[in-house]
C-alpha cells in the first residue's frame, strides 16, 4: 500500500516552513476463526492473507497448508469493516480451541474495525487535550540528548526502549527504559501518576516511532504535546489531530517534523 | 535491572572471536485486577508497580490517584512468579468491567510465569529445530544491503519494520514491511506457507532487534537461523540456545554477534 502524504512543519535550524511528508499507513486487521476472533493487530494493509496464515501457524494453531481452506475478507458492513477484517475457513479436521492460544488479543468491534473507528473507541473514553502549553524550538531540539544521556541501560545493552517526560523548559522528570516501547512509556506515566504529579502541560518523548497506542497513552495521561525521535503512522498522526495533540517525528539534531497542532511550538523564524 | 552477561562469538572482517555481551532482560508480567489477568507483557524487569499504573490509567480502567489502593506482587508460587505477578487492588468505588479493555492480553500462566516457563510453554507446542544448515560469515553480512534495497516504504517513510526470508547463499525470496515487527515477520512466513515452500534451510532477517517472540515465530514455521540488526534481548538468546536455533545481532556493515549455536556459521578465519 502506499504511503499516506500529510502537510507538516518542518523545523531547521532557526527557520520552520510547510513541506510534504510520506506516512507508513497503521490501520487495524481483526482475524477471526470460526466466526470468532483471535486476534487485532494494528498493521500496515496489504498481504493480510499472508498475514493471517503466518499468525495462525506461528501461534500454533495450524500446521500444514491443508488446514486453511480459504481465506476473504469481511463481506458484511462497511467498506472499511470489510476491509480489516478477514475470516478464516479452516478444516474440519483442525481443532481450535481459543484457550490454545499463547496470547489472545480482542477488540471490541461493536462500532466498526477502521482506523476513524478506532480513533473514535478511544475518544469515547478521553476527551482531547486542550492545553495553551507552548515551546520553544529550541527546547524542542534540546530533549534528544537529554533522554540519550539518561538511557543506560540502552548504552549497554542496544536493546530498550526509552520514554522520558519534560516540562516546557526542557527540564527532564523522568525516564524509563524497557525492551517494550509501550512499557516504557506506561512506566513513565505510571510513575507521576502514582506520586500525583500532572502531566498537563509537559512533553512526552520517545526514542523510536510513534504509532496510534503511544498517542492514546499520552491522551490518557492528558499530555499535550508528543515528540519521537522516529517516524509517526498515518493513524498517529490523525488520532494527535482529532485529540488536540501536538505530535514532533523525527527529532534528531537540529530538525524535526511537526505533524499535528503545530501552533504549540514557537520558532524563532517562519520561513 | 542490570542487564545480563552472554558469551557470543563477535565476527569482523574475516576473523571470529569469544567474547562477552549484556543483553536488555525480557521477563513476562502479568497484571491482574479483583483477581482476573488483564494483561501479559514481555517487559524489562523493574517499575513494575509504574508500569502496572500506567497501564490501569492509559487503559481507562482507573483515572484517579484514589483508585488504586495497593499494588503488591503476588505471594504465592515460586520465586519467578512472585515477580512476574502483580495484584492491583482498586477502590470498591471503582466499576471495573473486563469488557471496557480496548484491548485484552491473556495468557495461560498455568505453569508459572517467567521467561523460563514461557519457552517451555512455546516448546511444548513447537520441537528444537535439528537443521544441519551452514551459512559462510560472508553471506551473513550481504544480507542487510539486500534486505534494505527491497524496503521501499521504509525509504519513503521511515517507518516502518521489515522483515525478509533468506535461503542458504543468500538468496531473498520474500519480504514484507508494517508497522508492526511481529506483522512484518508473520506476513514472510504466511507467504512462503501459503505457497508450499519450505523455510527450513532458511533464515530469517529482521530489520529492528531480535525478541522471545520473533523467536517462537521462526520456530513455529522450523526456521534455524534468525539475523536482526539490533539487539537481541535475554529471552530471546535463551529460548534460542534452548530451541536450537542461530541468533544472529547486530548484522551491520562488516560485523555481526552470534549468540547461540554459532556451529552454523562458517568464518574464514578463527581468532
Amino acid at each position: 500500500m502506499k504511503p499516506r502524504l500529510a502537510q507538516i512543519h518542518r523545523f531547521s535550524g532557526e527557520i520552520s516552513r510547510q513541506a510534504e511528508d510520506s506516512l507508513a499507513i497503521e490501520e487495524p486487521l481483526e482475524i477471526r476463526v470460526r466466526g470468532k476472533s483471535v486476534a487485532v493487530t494494528m498493521r500496515t494493509p496489504g498481504h493480510d492473507h499472508e498475514l493471517a496464515a503466518g499468525f495462525l501457524l506461528t501461534e500454533g494453531i495450524i500446521n500444514r497448508r491443508e488446514d486453511i481452506i480459504e481465506i476473504a475478507h469481511c463481506q458484511q458492513g462497511e467498506a472499511a469493516d470489510r476491509e480489516n477484517i478477514l475470516n478464516v475457513f479452516l478444516a474440519p479436521s483442525v481443532q481450535f480451541d481459543v484457550e490454545k492460544l499463547t496470547r489472545h488479543v480482542f477488540a471490541s468491534s461493536s462500532c466498526g474495525l477502521c482506523g476513524k473507528a478506532s480513533i473514535e473507541a478511544v475518544q469515547q473514553c478521553f476527551a482531547p487535550v486542550e492545553s495553551h502549553l507552548e515551546l520553544p524550538a529550541s527546547v524542542v531540539k534540546s530533549l534528544p540528548d537529554q533522554l540519550r544521556e539518561r538511557q543506560h541501560a540502552f548504552s549497554k545493552t542496544g536493546g530498550l526502549h526509552a520514554a522520558g517526560l519534560f516540562n516546557s523548559t526542557g527540564e527532564l522528570f523522568v525516564v524509563h527504559e524497557d525492551v517494550g516501547r509501550h512499557n516504557a512509556v506506561d512506566k513513565v506515566i505510571g510513575a507521576r501518576f502514582l506520586s500525583r504529579e500532572p502531566m498537563s502541560e509537559h512533553v512526552l518523548m520517545v526514542s523510536g516511532r510513534a504509532s496510534f497506542e503511544i498517542m492514546q497513552k499520552a491522551l490518557a495521561a492528558r499530555i499535550p504535546i508528543v515528540a519521537a525521535v522516529s517516524a509517526p503512522s498515518s493513524l498517529a498522526v490523525e488520532f494527535a489531530q482529532e485529540s488536540g495533540q501536538t505530535l514532533i517525528g523525527f527529532l534528531r539534531g537540529e530538525t524535526f517534523n511537526v505533524y499535528s497542532h503545530p501552533e504549540r511550538i514557537r520558532p524563532s523564524q517562519s520561513g
